[in-house]
């Protein structure tokens, strides 16, 4: 399970990257790089802004910046996902940045993704072969930041702030000035998936973080993940994951 | 014969183009656009700077800004050639302006360029494909010009602006303040054939152009073109053409 990928501070170590991933699934989520996910076997579910697509094979979505979007495998899939940041493709942010394309889907030739490009002008040419595909295929429309996708916005950027602490929705809508049951309807809906679900997801991911790349004991890492207690830890990780935290780590420790 | 190209110019209607040729031969000149000529079937000598060297099919040659370079065929060739403005590929312009290639010769998919890219991101896609698989493929020097280069700048603008005058190396040579046999044996080992030869072929591309495009009389175009005598004008015609100026108009006339 790969719920939220660590590109939503990509700007900070490189400018780009190029991967291909099986069986994804990524919680909603929003970020400044231009994202592509285009799919090379099975089928995803994605849900960008408000619209809820499901991709399969030879299809392809893209994502602009600060976009909400989430990504489900239902059964398996194989994607390739480019991402990066608009100074890459300067001429297109300039034109498109206030606007987001009136069709996600497109087709975008990905055989050219299959090596790492070997200076920036072969990067280039990539990047702008995808932005060019997608305006070839679909017209842009001004893009309408919501009511919603503001309230949308804050829950997302409340729980990365405080999942390692209680984390309730009660507490963020009246830290947003909500209804409870606004917020919570709104939330399920866009995220497919319930607020405390959601955190707890969260909080499992970075928990299997935890255990590859540190010595923490499997108590700390419940606690430094913002479990309650190592009960609910254990379920919940054995929930997403299909296994226990000591077994992961053993089949997943980096030396 | 086609013995110069329009894209001297080519700043002034169009920033780029793409055209598939065939049997090209370009006297020596340079301009301010990048090149390059990619061979389809068949076979051209060029000389790019002082380098000659021979294209075979799916060889390419790049051509940097004010470089001087000539392609002619032998036998036969049919040939894509791609002429864009510095400001279309900036990032790589920044970098290389000042540079030349080691090797102008590099290989060069070409597929995509069969149809005219679409939109603006599409085009800079193929022209960063272009200088990022030529980056790939060799190093750059620092790009010397050498005084016998200022020379044949200062020659051949001489000749593209008295061309349709008398327009004598002897002349040019006192313009320059050069010695007239130096100046001869420069032009002749570069451009690969005497500077009156030069001249004269110039003169009936201009020729068949006005043959095509106007109404003049062969005379008028023939003193147009600098040819002192009718005679002289026929003769030159039908060595480089192959037919009479009469014909040459009859079969290519724009109605």
């Amino acid at each position: 399970m790969i719920f939220f990928e660590a590109h939503k501070r990509i700007g900070m170590e490189q400018q780009y990257y190029v991967k291909v991933l099986e069986n994804v699934s990524w919680g909603l989520h929003f970020h400044s790089a231009y994202e592509c996910i285009s799919v090379l076997e099975g089928s995803v579910e994605c849900v960008i802004g408000h619209e809820r697509n499901t991709l399969t094979k030879g299809e392809a979505a893209f994502i602009m910046p600060e976009q909400l979007h989430s990504i489900e495998t239902r059964e398996t899939s194989k994607v390739q996902v480019l991402v990066f940041l608009p100074e890459l493709a300067e001429d297109f942010h300039a034109v498109y940045q206030e606007k987001v394309p009136q069709n996600v889907k497109f087709v975008c030739a990905v055989q050219e993704w299959e090596k790492e490009p070997e200076n920036i002008y072969l990067l280039k040419a990539l990047l702008y072969r995808v932005c060019g595909s997608l305006v070839q295929q679909t017209a842009f429309v001004k893009r309408k930041t919501l009511s919603q996708d503001r309230l949308l916005y804050s829950l997302i950027s409340y729980i990365e702030e405080h999942y390692m602490e209680e984390c309730s929705l009660n507490q963020v809508a009246q830290i947003c000035n909500c209804d409870y049951f606004y917020a919570s309807k709104i939330f399920s809906e866009t995220a497919g998936m319930g607020f405390l679900e959601y955190v707890n997801r969260l909080r499992i991911y970075r928990a299997c973080h935890m255990l590859r790349e540190t010595d923490y004991s499997v108590l700390r890492v419940s606690e430094e993940c913002g479990f309650q207690s190592l009960r609910s830890f254990n379920r919940n990780f054995t929930k997403y994951v299909k296994c226990k935290p000591t077994q992961y780590r053993r089949e997943n420790k980096l030396v």
